[in-house]
């Protein structure tokens, strides 16, 4: 039971009959995805939306399975903002069934402990707490695993499990001011998903619980709105923690319980899932946990494989993200990398955790280039060349794995 | 027929056959609000969706009209940027209803003229030309008209003929420099809409074209795209011009022509329609023309009418909005006006044309509260507390009329 994946363990919960929102689709996917390029799929694989995100855009969507769903590169737009119906979805195990708790999700229960008073809070007690909307870049950990040669298990996401979103919620330092402040000695923020967890099963094989670490209560939130909207239940609805420049699995959906604590979860999914494990080896807790973001970059248009550029001017642009510090420049290259040109930020500004968007303007002759770009943060991260390998495929923000090909004629 | 209303000139339309989408619908309807708040709407009024704007979410939309379609004060939620779906529609007249300016958004064809190069482009020709992403509030000049109370005619708007979005486009001057600048002594920018013209009319009486001050090239885009998604025809693709801090009127729909001009239009639209006619008295061009927005703002939260709050500490929230300057600082009085609080922006500032969420934290005993907000510009510009009186009901901007009644229990 130590070695299952997560396709085993959403498996397991298949088999216990919790997931209807599955039916007809299959666990983990490999998207045919035959230049690892978003646009690619499209005539390749067509596969439904789960009903829980039926409301998807579903022309700007990769569907890989019920529970991976990723923006198309084409699809993301130049408005700095992801709409919600274009927003990747990923979860670790099927969502929660019960209709209820959407129906009046005020009422959604959240448990705090590893305070001086210890309580719980309805989401709507949680309204009376305070507000603050962050602007923020939610990416999965393992966005551009399809880049990794080889060929780590989980979804081949390129650019598309990322997108750049406001979420709305009380601040979790309002919440700690409400409950006497945080215990003595404690180290870590832990928060528990409330996913069913079938009878006869190991919890901690299951629940998806994840602790970060104690600094992340600055700009954490509990949030109940997305982009203006209800939270809905693919997001994390009726309650997600967000941790800001955090990977998307620290940022726990339909939170249950949130504890200040000494130690790490015990649950697989925070001891062994989501390290820094080499290529090969065993996963392992003496191995760093994949917490924070780095700097990132990738152009989006153009990018798509099926279209052709017209010779002459063309406006390449795309999307730049600092990780924990603000993007700070952003360069394209014309030629695979070999010469760099800083290009320029356009729109707005939407603080540290967001993306930039930026432009650079080219004169394309007819042929065909490679197009790149490198992103440096406020604390001098550059974008390598390279991505740092490791065994699950996470956290890719190589350049070169991102570059695009363009037909100029 | 000088003397035609905006509801006029509609029904005339109607009767030349060109507005399929109207089937079913009123002209100008006048909502049955008996509170004037939006919320209230939801039950005495229950229009469908027009057409062309069936994608809109039903349940956070007032349709005054198959042209006009208002935002519930409820549905704004606190994340800024208001959703696509959630924003509000306001045509002087109805859409094009050719289906293939839609299907090849980028075969659309802007002419440009007054310019020392005068020519035309496509929208795939502007997108070689530069990139600019702009949040901003677009408002409807009558936005809060429902409270003039000499009961001007038009849609009886109270807050939601008003959202704050990104649009994304070329800017105006990027466009300048690609025709040479402009031609000498020119003092207006004039664009025309793209709705057809039903033949045997005086053109000046339908076209919807309107000239703002020259200034206003300083910040102006073209835009093809909404919020990260094409715009859609209800919103004015395949390309709208965008005059930031300006009334909606003057971002004209389907622009086919950009002029640079001498003279304001002489359409209706511009001589005597959107003036700041005094109660009672014709329209003339002599009156001020409806341009700049002024500082405005409201709670949006609570502000339902059938919700009844719980007695304690309430989170009191809205949006503050500048209008050719930034929000600089909003205050809050729970009783109706006497005595006001500074309350606190949150969220992202978007520059200068978008608006700023606020919330302000009271206790309120039981019992019946009216709350208002007052918002301050960098200008120095404070909401007054009463309206600019005039016979078509534009620009409200008073506090009074936007205080909301709240039942605390």
């Amino acid at each position: 039971m130590e070695k299952l994946t997560n396709a085993g363990r959403r498996q397991m919960l298949i088999s216990a009959g919790s997931i209807a929102a599955m039916a007809g689709l299959s666990g983990v996917a490999r998207a045919d995805l035959g230049t690892a390029d978003a646009g690619a799929a499209k005539s390749s694989t067509a596969k439904p939306l789960p009903g829980y995100a039926n409301w998807k855009d579903a022309d700007s969507m990769i569907v890989h399975s019920a529970n991976t769903i990723e923006t198309r590169r084409t699809a993301f737009g130049n408005s700095v903002i992801t709409p919600t119906d274009r927003l990747f979805v990923r979860n670790n195990v099927a969502p929660p069934t019960d209709a209820s708790m959407m129906k009046e999700p005020d009422s959604w229960t959240l448990e705090v402990s590893g305070v001086a008073k210890p309580r719980s809070f309805t989401v709507a007690e949680l309204k009376t707490l305070g507000l603050a909307a962050v602007p923020m870049v939610l990416q999965c950990s393992g966005n551009g695993r399809a880049w990794f040669p080889h060929k780590p298990s989980g979804t081949q996401w390129t650019v598309g499990a990322a997108g750049c979103v406001i979420f709305t919620g009380v601040p979790v330092k309002a919440l700690l001011e409400a409950v006497g402040g945080m215990a003595d000695g404690m180290v870590y923020m832990t928060s528990t998903g409330g996913e069913p967890i079938p009878q006869g099963l190991d919890p901690n094989l299951i629940r998806v619980e994840r602790s970060v670490p104690i600094s992340a209560v600055e700009d954490a939130i509990l949030a109940w709105e997305l982009n203006g909207q209800s939270l809905p239940l693919a997001h994390g609805g009726p309650l997600r923690i967000i941790v800001p420049g955090y990977t998307g699995v620290n940022s726990i959906k339909y939170i249950k319980h949130l504890a200040f604590t000494k130690e790490q979860s015990p649950a697989k999914i925070q001891q062994t899932s989501y390290r820094w494990t080499p290529v090969g080896e065993k996963p392992s807790p003496s191995q760093d946990s994949i917490w924070e973001l780095p700097v990132k970059s990738w152009i989006n248009f153009p990018s798509d494989p099926d279209q052709t550029v017209t010779a002459g001017r063309v406006q390449i642009s795309g999307i730049a993200m600092g990780g924990m510090s603000a993007a700070k420049s952003i360069e394209v290259s014309v030629d695979g990398g070999k010469e760099w040109q800083k290009a320029e930020f356009v729109g707005p500004d939407l603080g540290k955790y967001a993306w930039r968007e930026f432009v650079f303007s080219a004169d394309l002759a007819a042929g065909t280039h490679e197009l790149a770009c490198r992103a440096t943060n406020e604390a001098g991260d550059s974008q390598p060349e390279a991505r740092r390998e490791n065994n699950r495929g996470y956290i890719n923000n190589s350049w070169r794995d991102h570059m695009v090909s363009v037909k100029v004629a």
